[in-house]
């Protein structure tokens, strides 16, 4: 028996048909370099992804043809967003804070035939394009000024397509866009989404019990349009209908501050630190920002502190957790809050909030341990492993990545967790981070943060090192107030009430500053190659 | 180039799991034929679903083998719901309303192999079973008296199964259910949902600008679910993790309102008689019921009058107007405030939810008169015509079904409509029931509204006529109220300022009643069959 249904598939293209229909007089409101604002509407919108489309299809871009773009968030790089992946082509995305070195291997590795740019980021370009084979570069201009030579203007280059040609029909499991992940290990690894993952990615975003995205919503993503899909919001506002507010290279607190009042924005995203600095702007000026009741800020990247989620309640805006990963197109969880959570009263909600939260459906998640799946207790850690239907399955043009992917086709995120009764998900580190002492996992990040609770400690980063019996044992690496003393005795009384007595360190030594990446995370692979000689033999 | 994300096929399975994961402990309560209460958890419904599940396929059922169901709304129909197709069964869901010439008919078309069966529907079923060739008989006892000879309990027939058996691996496109929708012409044809088609229909329910359905919500569907999947809404539910409220067999406002206000129910559904019964309770007995904050109360099957919208507003709660049919898995528009609506005052607020509402993603929609795709002007008229990922695109096993389907791929409603400038749907006919005058058509169904407006009228239908000029006029059947009287003269006098004069009936006949379905709905074929050899000639 066959089912009688259609065989309709699910592409980008019907979500630029609807907005164009339904919601036409939506707007699109852009921050300009300059920081005034660049207003359209969604028929504006999807006239000139259309003509986009068409232009790139005239220009010789073939099904499957990547094209990249180096920009901030506007509107033109939404139109990128749909104008690319509607013509059959692939959006690629490139990471504006790469050295140019590694935007050449990636422009490389994914063969990007043309490229987008924003006239304000040309300087970093032009470190690029000598070194790599782009056939045409189209400039966005915002400076008005003269165009570098041989590069064509992006509203003349829309302007050469036609908004009323048809789109192509795809394939719904046809390419739609690119991203490259930076491990730190090894060269940037690509990551191919599909419409078809988008297009569940968009749902998931939408539900209810999502992010709950509508077309009542203003959605304003602090998070880069080059960061993983800018999380799936500019897709799924689309979906929804939602006014976009995109805040182009203005991401300090004051000027977005300004959008969220201005355009009364009701859901923002971003990472911790975005949203540490917006906190600290409001507390220092009671009463000057009046945020949309009920604002909802979305928090990714990182775990946000329960002290910023109950920092925010007071401003009437309630922080949202959620955790994903550019190979998860990137959404996974979101930590609403579970009926029944509340009975637990408000410290069990706060409790709740402050994990990374329940899986979307079509998600599906373990935490898998040296000995097996661990349960779902809230104390056992394991790799967490998921798979769906918007989940990697491998790297694009590698070769062997079998220590990403398990055995029975789950992808291995490297992120250490706990899984709860309820099934929230909570990080505790990352898989290299961990230290395996004899068998058991001590989970780096949890002793930094009970370490850094002493207070004569600035800062501290916990790393594995060799031990003859235990295999490895905890290095304490720690920075010190100035004028501050701590000794490696006085550490261990401090910590032996708060943590296992197999977790203490076996060492300590004191440095000056923890390395960080150029996304101030800890670089703990610079300390692990500093103390690489050391032995415990504690 | 290739996508590099899973394929993951979107079957009912993996529900099963996240709900039995995420929310064991969320319940589901059904009404027993007794009026006492069943209860039991969403780790109960897993386990005996997976149980069903085992027990079918040890029973002999093969892929694709067709299951009925013949019963209520309660937990063992959403067990078989989701046993059946999670094996690889077809659910076929029977109208117990229907007549048992027609479930005869059904059966042996649909090629049933099992059935499941409420003892208390026996009187019915046994009307049926010894004309068809059902292989097993599986009855769920409700009233604990000994079963008929030859058939088995459903308690234990699932004591025969093994809720640890692995279920199989599914194609998303495999059939998952069956529903036969009848005509008033013909014969019934049956509708054959997939997986993917009812796992999209769920996103589309859970979307915040669908119906919402969040697992804090208590959903209790009205509608059963022998009609159209009780609206997608029990597998909705399971993806949210919704606490569901089945009513069994006690479907009148007392007990449902009893439901409402003992289980705290946030969304129920029906079709408008329910909520004017409901209506009528509440209003006749002020303070006596107090229904959850913010409740809404879905609508469907046919329109809601904006006079019952705002008599619910008093009662705080919220009448959401859809449309559907079992074509469509069954949802396609929801009638939602889109942002800005809300900018003409509250009686365009009440307008745009007194309408059919707004598609949903990747709902498609356009109406088509006799000349082409009429514009969305809220005045136009043209024949709803959908396409979309659950939306049929034939009937199972019938020959020619080209007459509801147009060349390019569109299903035919056969429901006339407007669309306005925001997108909302209005129904204003059936195609059938237009009346087409000289090439223009005129709504059988607003004529009739404004001559029941009238004070001397009880009820009133209006169906065609033939013409030698026009081809077809409107003829007025109209049921006086007792001691009234109301000439033709009159009768067009007091229609002349409210309608077109090219609306204006050609005759009127004064009838004892109008005809009516078992549904209650006027049954215009037999007027049309009475009057068919009047002819106006005015």
């Amino acid at each position: 028996m066959l089912s009688t249904m259609m065989q309709f598939p699910l592409t980008l293209t019907p979500l630029l048909d609807r907005v164009e229909r339904i919601f036409p007089h939506v707007e699109m409101v852009s921050r300009r370099p300059d920081t005034s604002l660049h207003r359209q509407t969604y028929a504006d919108f999807a006239r000139r992804s259309r003509q986009l489309a068409s232009a790139l299809r005239r220009a010789g871009m073939q099904p499957g043809d990547r094209v990249a773009t180096l920009m901030w968030n506007h509107h033109a790089h939404v139109e990128a967003y749909f104008g690319i992946p509607c013509a059959g082509g692939v959006l690629h995305t490139l990471n504006l804070r790469l050295h140019p070195d590694d935007l050449t291997y990636i422009v490389t590795h994914a063969e990007d035939r043309f490229v987008i740019v924003d006239d304000v980021l040309w300087p970093l370009w032009e470190k690029v394009a000598p070194r790599v084979a782009i056939e045409k570069t189209i400039v966005v201009s915002w400076k008005g000024g003269p165009l570098p030579e041989g590069v064509i203007d992006y509203e003349a280059f829309l302007a050469s397509g036609d908004a009323s040609e048809p789109l192509p029909t795809l394939d719904e499991n046809a390419p739609l866009g690119m991203c490259y992940t930076s491990g730190t290990t090894g060269k940037p690894k690509g990551v191919v989404y599909s419409h078809r993952a988008i297009v569940l990615h968009s749902f998931a975003v939408c539900l209810t019990d999502g992010l709950g995205l509508s077309n009542r919503d203003v959605m304003l993503p602090v998070v880069p349009q080059f960061h993983a899909n800018a999380w799936g919001l500019p897709f799924a506002s689309v979906m929804a209908g939602t006014k976009q507010v995109l805040p182009g290279p203005h991401l300090d607190a004051a000027n977005l501050l300004d959008l969220f009042v201005r355009e009364q924005v009701t859901l923002a995203a971003g990472v911790p630190t975005v949203w540490m600095a917006i906190l600290q702007t409001l507390d220092a000026n009671p009463g000057k920002y009046t945020l949309t009741k009920g604002m909802r800020m979305l928090v990714g990247g990182s775990a946000a502190p329960e002290s910023m989620i109950r920092g925010f309640d007071r401003h009437g805006a309630a922080i949202l957790h959620a955790w994903g990963m550019t190979e998860l197109s990137p959404l996974g969880t979101v930590a609403t809050v579970k009926k029944g959570i509340e009975d637990g009263g408000e410290d069990a909600v706060y409790a709740a909030r402050s994990k990374q939260g329940l899986p979307s459906p079509f998600v599906e998640m373990r935490a898998v341990s040296d000995t097996g799946e661990v349960p779902w207790d809230g104390a056992a850690q394991g790799e967490l492993q998921v798979r769906g239907p918007w989940v990697a399955a491998s790297y694009y043009g590698t070769e062997d990545t079998s220590d990403r992917w398990t055995e029975d086709g789950w992808f291995r995120t490297g992120d250490v967790v706990t899984i709860d009764k309820d099934a929230y998900l909570k990080l505790t580190d990352r898989t290299k981070d961990l230290i395996k002492s004899g068998g058991e996992w001590i989970s780096s990040v949890e002793l930094e943060n009970e370490i850094m609770g002493h207070p004569a400690v600035a800062e501290a980063a916990v790393i594995a090192i060799s031990h003859p019996k235990w295999v490895e044992r905890p290095l304490a690496c720690v920075v010190l107030k100035p004028g501050q003393s701590l000794s490696f005795e006085e550490l261990r009384e401090f910590l032996k009430p708060r943590v296992a007595a197999w977790w203490l360190p076996d060492l300590v030594e004191y440095v000056d500053a923890i390395p960080r990446t150029s996304t101030g995370k800890f670089l703990k692979s610079a300390l692990r190659e500093r103390f690489k000689d050391l032995v415990s033999n504690a």
